[in-house]
């Protein structure tokens, strides 16, 4: 199989832009633009994403651990793209896109779903992350930022 | 949590419409919508994809088999409603849309991905299916069928 061939068909599987956030044992608040979020199961509500062992982001993620899980409006392009530059890994929160009171969440996003850590599953270069979700919060209309294609869809 | 709560922001995750297909150990083929498709890592090119065990093709999943992800194009929506309807389960094969000749596959999907099942890591309901990709066709123009918000987006 060529690589290529692979990267080509993933190019055709459109997904929601979301930004995962979490805080470390410190209190120290990570983010991380992701399209590797999917359902998982009604019983008990659970989603789950895949992660990059080299992210940030991974070194604060932990077994009961929070996460949530920021799905993007299309108007939040600039923060998705922020959450995505490595250059740009320490301005993530330099801006007032988020309410880090607590568990750090973006504001204005379509939802914002409050998940704590059920299992990390480790394949290869990544870990499945599988989380049960404890609340979440969406805005009424449908206005998702979605990804396909090597780009934003309009 | 309330269960309202997940279901109005799980509208909000649009996702790539697709049909994932395999043959049980007498041939006898399978095939289910599904919209839980996503990348999981390029060394090795893999792909998970959650499966309910109360699905028919849950039980032609096995170690080692085959299993094809079709991603779906625009004009495919009948062929995603008869894979994704339990009347019809037994209909799914009767019609031309599908190459039976070994592992079913699609024709005039946007990307047929061939894999080999690595892992099945159950969660409850259901099946965390990982896959390696051995082989992925893929036609030029993108032009995949999406759901979000409770239906086909245009």
């Amino acid at each position: 199989m060529q690589r290529e061939e692979f990267l080509t068909s993933m190019r055709h599987l459109a997904a929601s832009v979301s930004i995962i956030s979490a805080k470390d044992s410190g209190g120290k608040p990570y983010a991380m633009t992701a399209s590797s979020v999917t359902s998982l199961s009604m019983e008990p509500p659970s989603i789950l994403v895949c992660v990059n062992k080299s992210a940030g982001i991974h070194k604060a993620l932990s077994l009961g651990g929070g996460l949530c899980i920021n799905i993007l409006s299309k108007h939040q392009v600039d923060i998705a793209n922020l959450c995505s530059s490595k250059d740009q890994e320490n301005a993530r929160f330099e801006n007032n896109d988020w309410d880090n009171s607590e568990l750090p969440f973006l504001k204005e996003a379509q939802s914002n779903i409050f998940c704590k850590i059920d299992q990390i599953i480790e394949y290869h270069t990544h870990s499945i992350v599988i989380t049960k979700v404890v609340k979440a919060i969406s805005v009424n209309s449908f206005n998702t930022l979605m990804y396909a294609d090597g780009g934003y869809l309009d």
